[in-house]
Parts: C-alpha cells; sequence; structure tokens
C-alpha cells in the first residue's frame, strides 16, 4: 500500500493503533515559517477521545514530538516529522476479533489484502487513531495558509435524524470564523447543540452508534486555485476526505440539491463588488471547472455510524468458516462526528495548501 | 496544470474543444489484450451528442484513431495513443464570451489561472468534450477487467424533480448487467424513462437546464483492492468522478442517508453463502477501510444543471468592469445527465482497472 | 510501463518506430509562452537521419503536428501534444529478427518483459526513433528556459579512441554559446571535427559501428535549484539522461576523474566577482549536495556503440533454440554520437526546467 | 523539497544531523516477511563512523527503532518506519560555518535554496548521516531480494590513484557472493586494500582527502525487470545512486570505456547454456533496452574526495561579503569509500526491488 498523499506537499503517514508510535512526515514545506506549537496541540485536542459522554473513555495524551524539519521554532523547508508515542495499550485478548469479522469494520477487507499479516490489534494501521497526524498535518498547514489570510472551519451539521443550522457561504468571512473558532460547541449554534447531545445519548443508552454530517468552509481563497478534470480542486479534496474512516459521501456547495435544480437557479450570477467578482449565491461551493472562482469553499461530508456497537450483530467467523453473532465490548463512540470535526478541517488545509503551492499561487 | 492521473494504469488526457484534436494515453496496460474496436465505438456513441432531442444537435463523429501501442489486434504493453480530431468547428465569433463570463461556468477561473493565454473557444480545456477519450480509455479498461469477469454498468436514477428507480446492489449480478447492456434506455425500467424525458423537454422549452443523478454498480470485484486512508478505492473513485464537469456530488452505497442511520440498521452483516463471504444489505457500497469486501460496488453521483442556458443572466464583463446580462445562444444540452452514463462508466472501470493492478491482484 | 517522467513538467512520451505515429504531450507548461515553431523544427532537424554519411540513409520528414495546448502562436497552460506520423516503413520481412535476438539490442528483454506481444518492428518503442518527440519537448523547454538567460549547448568530445576538445566550463558563457550555436560541425573545434568523421568513416567500412562521448553545458541556471537526496539535480539529469537509448554512463564536472583527486584539488574555492559568489574551478559542474551553485551545469554522458552491426554475430534463435549467427542487413548508422547531440540538449533542458519550477523558482 | 523516491516502494526520508532523529517510511512493501534485525543492525555496522583509523571518530550507536509496519516478527504491508536518534551532538560553535561556506560542500546551495532556514549544524538534511536511514532501509530490501534469490554486494575499486581488482561480472555467481560478504576488508583481495588503506593514511597525515571508486553487482535478478526509456532500471538504479552524497558519476558495465569501443567488441554474444539464455561478455552490465537480459547487473560509482579537509582553503564569507580563508577543524573522515559501499548496495537493493515490484515480477 501507499500512505503517500499530495503533489507537491506530499504528506507520508504511518503507524498502527497498537504499535509502538503513529506519525506522519511533511515533504514540501516552505522554509523559514514560525510555528505555533500550542495551536497545534489545541486542534489535537479537539480530536483526542475520552473528553467527555459521547466518546471513548480511552485515553490518549496524543503528545507529539517532531523529529526534523523544525528548527528554532521555525520551519526549516526540509522533511517535517511528527511522531506521537501509542500509550494506553490494553494487552487484551484480541483472540476472538482475529477471526470474528466486525460488520462495516475494515477488518475483513484487511484481512483478504494483506494474507493475516497485518496488526489485527485495536484496527492496526485501519484505526481512526491514524487521524491524529492528520490532525497535526492539517494544523501545520492551516498555519501556512493563514499567511495569506486563509482560514478553515467546520461544524456539524447534522447527527442521526437532527440536523443543525449550516452556515451561509455567501456571507460568511474571516471575521465570523473567528468567532466560531472560540465557541465551545461544534455546530454554529449553542441551541442545536443540545439536540445533537440527546441524539448521542440516545443511541449510547441502546448500546448502539449513529452518524452525521459536517460542513466546511475555506475563506481567503484566491481564485484560480486547482486544475481542469483530474486535478481538480473537487478531486484533490475528495481524494482525501474519503481516506477519513466513516466518511461515505462529499459533496460540494449545494451538492445533491443541484441534481433537482434548474440552471436558472443552480447558476451563481456575476456581479462586481468594490472592484471584485464575486457571485451573488454559491450553490457551486467556491469551484467552477474545478479550480476555485474566489468565493468561499463550501463542502459537506457524510460520516456513517461507528460500526463496533454492543448490540449483537450477524457476522462470520473465518477460522470455523460459520456464521456466528457478536457482540463488541469494551471503549467505543458511540458518535465520532464531533471528534471528525477537525480532521475534516486537516483535511481542507491540506488539500488547499498542496494545490496552491502546485499551481505556483504561493512566493 | 497536469492532466496524468493514475497510480499503476497513468492516464495522459489533452486537447481543446476546438483545436486541431483531443485524445488519450494510456501507460501501464497489461500487453497481449485484444480489444474489440466496434465495442469502444459504441461506448463513445452512448457519449455523442446529436442524436436526440435531449441533447445538441452538434454533429461529432467522435471517430478515434489509434496512434500507437496496439498492434495486430492486441495491446503491446506499451503507451497505447488515441485521437480524435475535431470536425464541427464552426469559426463563430468567440467575442463577446472572450470577456463576458458565463455564470457557474469553467470559464472566470480559467481566464484567473491562465491568465487569458487559455484557448476560449468553445471552452477549450474545460469542455465536455474532453470526456470524448475518457470514454475511449474507460472503454479499454472495461474490456480487460472483464477478462477476470468484473463488469460496469450505470443508469440515471433522476432528473430534476423526477426519480427513477435505483439497482439493488445486493441482487445485482453478472446476468442482470447483460440485461442492462441490452436497454435502450439509461433508466433500470421503461417508464422512468418517459418521466425523465418529460423533465428535460420542459426545461428545453423554458430555455432551462436541469441535474440529475447516476448510480454506478461495479460487478465482480474481489475482496482486497484499494488502499486504507489515501488510496482507498473511495479516495480514488471519487478523485476521478470529480474531474467531469458538473459533477458536484459523490457518495457510496447508502450514502447521506448513512448519516442518519444508527449503526445496528447501517451495519451490513456477514454470512457464509456457498463457502464465500458475503454481506446480507450493502449500505457501504461494497467497500470498507477504503478496501472493497467482494460486494457489489455501488456509488452515486449528483450532476448539476448545465450552466450554458438562453435565459438571460446576471454576469460581468471583465473588459469593461462593469456588470451586464447574458443570454446565451448555440446549440446546448438541456441535460447532460443521460449522456454522462457512459463516463461515469469509464471512470469506475479506470479506477477499478488502476487500484487492481496497483495492489497486485492481477496476473 | 510507464512512459511518463517529471515531476511538474510532467512528459508523456508515446509511440512505435513502425506505427501511424510517436508523440509527446507536455503537461505542466506555463501559459502565455510565445513558441518560434522554426526553431524547434531546426533542433529537429540536427537528430534525423538521412543527412550525411555516418548516419542511416533512412529519410525521416520529421514534421510535427501541434494537437493541442497551443493556440494563436502561444502556449495555453493545457496540456501540449505534438506528433510526428511515421512515413518511411519498408514493410520488409522482419521475419527472423522475430526471434534470432540482436546482440547489446533491447529485443531479447523486451522480448521476455513483454511475453511476445510488444511490437517488434524497426525496435518498436525502443527504436532510437523516439528520441525525435523528445527533441520536440527539449526544444519547447529550451525556449522557455531561455526567458530567463538560460542556454544549453553539447558537444561531441570523443569518437572511438579519438577525443576531441571539451569546453571550459569555467569561463563559457552566454557568448560562447551563441557562437556554438551557429557552428556547422558538432565539436567546439573544426578539426576535431575532421578527425572523428574519418573515425565513424573506418568503422563503417569495416561494417562495425563505433561508440563516443557528449559533453554538456546549462549556462545561467541559478544557485538553488535541485533538492538535496533523491530529487537531486544530478539525479533528475542522469535518470533523464539515461533514458536515452545506448547511453552507458553519466558524470558530473570532472566526474570519475574526481575518485583519484584529493579534497585539496577537486574543492572548488568559491570568490566574490562583481558581489557574486563564483567558484574558481568546477570540478562539481555546477552542482553541490545535488543543487545548482550558480557555475555553468556541466556533465559528460558515454554512448557505446550501436549494438546492429553487420558484421555477424553470435547469438541465439528463441523459435529453435539454437545458437546462431546473425548478420544485420539494413540501413544502420556506424554512430549515433553526432546526432544524441541534440537528445542530450533535450534532456538537459527539460530535466532543468522541471526542477526549476518544482523548486518555485520560476515567477 | 521532496524527500521521497520511488515508484512502488515508496521512500519517505527525513531528518537532520543534530535534530532529534533521523529515519525512514516504507510504503509498498510486501506485507508477511520475517526480518532479521540483526542483518539489518550489522549492515547499518558496516556504513557507521568510528571504528577505524580512516573514518571519524565520531561516535554514533545507530541503533534503530521500528516504529510502525512491524509486528511479530514480520512485516505487515502497512507502511515500515524506523528512526535512529541522534546522541553524540556536540553543542559546539557553529558560529563560523553558518556564514563562511565550505568549498564543494552542499553548504551555500543549501543556504540560497532555503533562504538561511535550514538547520546549519552538521550538514543537516544535507549530512552524509542521512544515508544511516538509507542503508536501514536497503538491508530490508536486501532481505526481500534474498527471498528470490536476489544477492547485492559491493567493493571498492579505487582509492586516489591507487586501483583494486574488479569483479568478473560474467563469471561471479550466488556462491561467490557468499564468499565476498564473509571477508573483513572491501575490497575482493586482501593485498588491495593495503594499498588502498595508505591511500588513505596518507591523505589524512596531510590533512587533506581522497576519493575513490565502488563496483557493485547484482546477482540472480531475471530478465524483463525495467522500463524502455523513462523508468530504464539505468535511470532508476542512477537517480538513487547519485542521491547518495559525494557520488560524481555513475556507469554501468563497462561504461564510458565502451564510448571507445566498436561494436563488434562491445557487443555481448549470447548463448544457451543449460536451456537458458547468457551472454558470453557483459559489457551491457545485465541492462539492454533499459531492461535486465538476465546477466548480472553491474555499475560502477564515482565518489569524489571528502569536501571537509584541515588544509587552509579558499572562499566567501556572506556575512561581511569578502573573500576569506577556512580551515576546518574536527572530525572528519580522510575517505568515505569504504563506508559508501553498504550506502551503494542499499541503493541497489532498492533500486531493483521497486523496479520488480512496478513491473508486476512478483508474486
Amino acid at each position: 500500500m501507499s500512505g503517500i498523499w499530495g503533489k507537491r506537499i506530499e504528506m507520508s503517514l504511518f503507524g498502527e493503533s497498537h504499535g509502538p508510535a503513529i506519525g506522519v512526515t511533511l515533504h514540501g514545506l516552505p522554509g523559514g515559517v514560525q510555528l505555533d506549537l500550542d495551536e497545534i496541540k489545541k486542534q489535537m485536542d479537539r480530536r483526542r477521545p475520552g473528553q467527555n459522554a459521547w466518546s471513548t473513555p480511552r485515553k490518549e495524551a496524543d503528545s507529539f514530538e517532531i523529529l526534523s524539519g523544525f528548527f528554532e521554532g521555525r520551519t526549516t523547508g526540509t522533511p517535517l516529522t511528527a511522531i506521537i508515542r501509542n500509550t494506553d495499550q490494553k494487552s487484551r485478548d484480541y483472540g476472538r476479533l482475529m477471526h470474528v469479522m466486525r460488520p462495516s469494520h475494515g477488518d475483513y477487507p484487511g484481512y483478504v489484502k494483506y494474507d493475516g499479516a497485518n496488526d489485527y490489534r485495536g484496527g492496526g494501521h485501519f484505526s481512526g487513531r491514524i487521524t491524529a497526524p492528520l490532525v497535526f498535518a492539517g494544523a501545520v498547514a492551516a498555519q501556512i495558509l493563514g499567511l495569506k489570510g486563509i482560514g478553515v472551519g467546520a461544524v456539524v451539521t447534522g447527527i442521526g435524524r437532527q440536523t443543525a443550522e449550516r452556515i451561509d457561504s455567501v456571507s460568511f468571512g474571516a471575521n465570523d470564523l473567528l468567532l466560531l473558532k472560540e465557541q465551545n460547541q461544534p455546530t454554529l449554534k449553542v441551541e442545536d447543540w443540545e439536540k445533537l447531545q440527546q441524539e448521542m445519548a440516545s443511541a449510547k443508552k441502546d448500546h448502539d452508534s449513529v452518524g452525521g454530517t459536517v460542513q466546511c468552509i475555506v475563506t481567503g481563497v484566491p481564485a484560480g486555485v486547482g486544475d481542469p478534470f483530474f486535478h481538480s480542486l473537487e478531486s484533490h479534496l475528495s481524494g482525501l476526505l474519503f481516506s477519513i474512516p466513516a466518511v461515505k459521501g462529499v459533496s460540494f456547495g449545494s451538492g445533491f440539491d443541484l441534481s433537482a435544480m434548474r440552471g436558472s437557479k443552480a447558476n451563481d450570477p456575476y456581479r462586481y463588488v468594490d472592484g471584485r467578482v464575486v457571485t451573488e449565491s454559491n450553490h457551486n461551493g467556491g469551484i467552477l471547472g474545478g479550480i476555485s472562482n474566489g468565493m468561499n469553499i463550501d463542502f459537506t461530508v457524510g460520516i456513517k455510524p461507528t460500526p463496533s456497537i454492543g448490540m449483537e450483530q450477524r457476522t462470520v467467523d473465518l477460522e470455523t468458516g460459520e456464521n456466528t453473532l457478536l457482540s463488541i465490548t469494551g471503549r467505543h463512540d458511540p458518535c465520532i462526528v464531533p471528534r471528525a470535526v477537525p480532521v475534516v478541517e486537516a483535511a481542507a488545509a491540506l488539500a488547499v495548501l498542496d494545490m496552491m503551492i502546485w499551481g505556483g499561487i504561493w512566493n
């Protein structure tokens, strides 16, 4: 397999959930950029489990160590590597999960692909834990984008059957983004957060899990980022977003709703405002012909419920070759959607930065 | 920009709508594979415009010429190049469209990106016409996949506010695919096609356009295709699907509906059938942890309405620097969704073949 | 196989010697660059056979057709494709050469690799003829480099046992390059050319062939081009140079002679001249730590004798499975070294341009 | 910059000489391969300094820690990362070397490229120390190649003006390789090693350094490995070999000597031996048309003298903008050629393994 992503910022991701460490190397970063390590830590804490009722009580300090590419507080321009030690590794018996497959989990296809050689403990390289170094990388990318006035913010827009208010991508600006960053809840409105928490609590009570949606906005991206066709900004973003475990849908702007619209409604009219070309609506999510048009980038990801649930499920035992039943015990999030918010932001920051440097829109 | 896609089957796409020719080079094909050129032509005809009421009357013979990599009826294993001459190039005056931007079209970001150097005629390299060589490439890939018993079929599942029946990805098999290929309409059911044609006719009458959705199934893919994370089958498919002009959403299996489900419903239970591991439902679209699980691959794309409409729209004139109005005259499809079906199939065939060879699941 | 090269300028090469056409697509070119097509033609004529005693009488017009990426005399920034039709294809009987292997030729490993599916006629994709589109691509790259004051020039420095004067890479400047371009002989000095021609004539008389060396200089490259380690300028140049059929050695600056030197002699002392850092000698060929140091890039390639000779050789017949003898009749150059000069220049121009754009040293 | 190399085995290299750690991630390794960690350690010890008179007394334990991709003694098929902590970091004053450039060292172009942001201590990312993880990676690749009966061995063939006997690549077999591995000296013959050691001692006495050459043989490579043109085995090997600091020349088989030969002598005649196609000579170093022909791969690298010498040198001071003199004190090898042997072997193993997996010649 290849754990390398990117055209100009090449990211190399490694690690297993229960191995010595997980980590990431970022190649192609500009040199001389000051990094705020506390800010990176803060982003990683947003993803970290064990902080509230709806996430696993598993303790992960997630403290990172930078091994290279960082000197006297600044990037050097050479490959930047950070690792995160795995500390809370319970040496519990994985015995049954080695051959009884968890429905909708990556273990069965992983078993087939790696012919049984992969590290089965805690999901191994398939674990959601591998998104921790992704958040590290995204936090670095976000700080670099910040130097050009580009910001990234995401919110939970739905959990289970409950929805939350979406960001209006036409009016949302840099100041709104600052306010969003200071909020304590992962939704745009506090009142929505109450509803969504109840939805998670209800699923937990039933030993079940629940999915949701996340909307992400990137402000300040100039027109001209992305290539037509294969390296469209949509292609590049979606490729990275679908890398995030449990993401099953990605749409831009009004997304699938556009399919039901007529062109006269879906088209975003242009107009000059203060000498700058803008659009009156943003159904296209800031991307036309694969290339940014200067409006906010706006996309939504759909996240499936976590597959590990306590309820009894029908499955197979590869050892006996027979059908069986499985109840997954242990520490599992009833809903990973709130923790996915910084991961989605990380993916957005990395994809936009990569395409900007690739396109030479940087200096 | 880069017009190169793929990890092991590297595809190089080139051409402008009104230049001498468009074409594609496929690197990394296995050698010694017999190609049925008539079958390729048939696939290209499905995409070709000018065949019915809902597509542009523009005539494009779309006859291809293979320049390399093909000898005595078989692939040689060296780069295979095919070109399609552009014949129906009206030398009409593009004057106003050079500086009056078409809303929701790629011309404005393209203008910014290429600093006005790009070929503006007929959309240039942004034209939907560039999907013709993509269909050629996909038809080659589909024939190679066919040698392993893998098939690809797509149907229109909605146009505007009208929906059509979806394929049941649990029961759909190789025989169903053969029947689908013999149908004359792009929907699963004949009766749905009537409804959808009326929706297109209505938009046309109003000088407007309309979007839609396409569902695609890949049958016969063995478990184990795809990498975890960055080169997940979902990442690879979506990257190519979002290259297709007008695609604004991609989802796998039950897609965004999964976000509203609980895990107990969304999880696909395993069972043994004739010694083979299958799932009882296929909400995950045949992909878990980024890797195929042996079930049918099932995904849906959302396509926006074609931006070029006859109705008057508000826009800007880059020459005068002022707001203006624009009515786009000329030959335009009111709906490209039916013609997108073979393009979606092409993308699916290419992405699956590429990941299979990449993963060494080929011999 | 992959016929794609480059990190930022991605080049896709295709074609067989006796197929319909050979060609190249250049992705990632800057847009808006005016191209002098006559100058490109001139470079291709330098490589073209059939012009004198020491090259094959085979006629190849080598007239190219640009299919895409070029509009109103300028690059568009989208993929630029050029093809060259194969016209002088004698339909002679290749029968015996299909199974009797030519010593030191690529046909035997090609047969094994492609399992007999490759186009055996005239070397197929292994043919030296495939360097024609490489010269096209290099001529485009050289014109773009010229906009930044960068020039490329190569000379023959030896054929068989005869050597010719080398360029002094310390003193050689832009003006010397202009003079070199106006010369009629491929050596620095006219008198050397006489000697070398006799060496070629002597080999021809004996139905034999002879090798040689080519030195290449790139003037005007600023310091800072290239990456440390894997994408060193030396790595990038050598990778492309060893793609040229018959090249068996590549060295930079004083090359293998450096192995016999002491550091005190091999090190190039720095000094300031007119406020600019230069070196007093250039044993390192303008590259240190994989990165240009602002001096002339200077490298040498060693080219083996053409394998196709009229003299009788011992070889094997794959059909009979027995040892046999082979005399290769037909049109063959006794020496390809003079014709390799524009090919080496093309490789140099492409590698330097690619690394400059990759490194962001372009605007 | 990009520190990523390879097409199918993607290698990500990171670290600075005086940072916390250096390391490497190998993507794309086959899963389930048992690794002998002691054997890897042994290879790294061959490169390690501080072991004899002609290498720097600097102590580097070079003990590696595997962080991922390795479980229960076997590769998992997911990315394998190993790091080596930097322990012997003297916090000496680099003051003057921050602005006084070392002739023929990478510091000046590095300074220009990274605009002064790079880690200047001990060469930073340019340090020869970064070859330690390369040897780790090569040792892993060599063990995997060993499963297919492929072996890699290199010897010193010259230091300064003294030469040592070369391996005869026609007769050298797997048994000869085993004997070579058991030798204590890095030359083929013990007596040559005496001569070469004297040459190094003499340079050291003069506070000078000296270069040399290394020949490398890869036995057991089947015919058919490598692509024509851009990804020829020669291109792939040379690209990685020129990544090794101080390598200034690479040649295959008889290399530059071929340039002076006639085809009748340079061509390697084929013959059947025990039903297998072999060549009587191996002037082409086992590679024809860029592809292995089944004979031993044979290549030679030329290594320049280490640039850091105690003798006084002319150079520039970037701070004062004036010419100055520099004597480099501290711990420096008078000759790195013997320590380069395992690095060259590592590069050979990686390049051959990568092209074999790329070409699908693996199962």
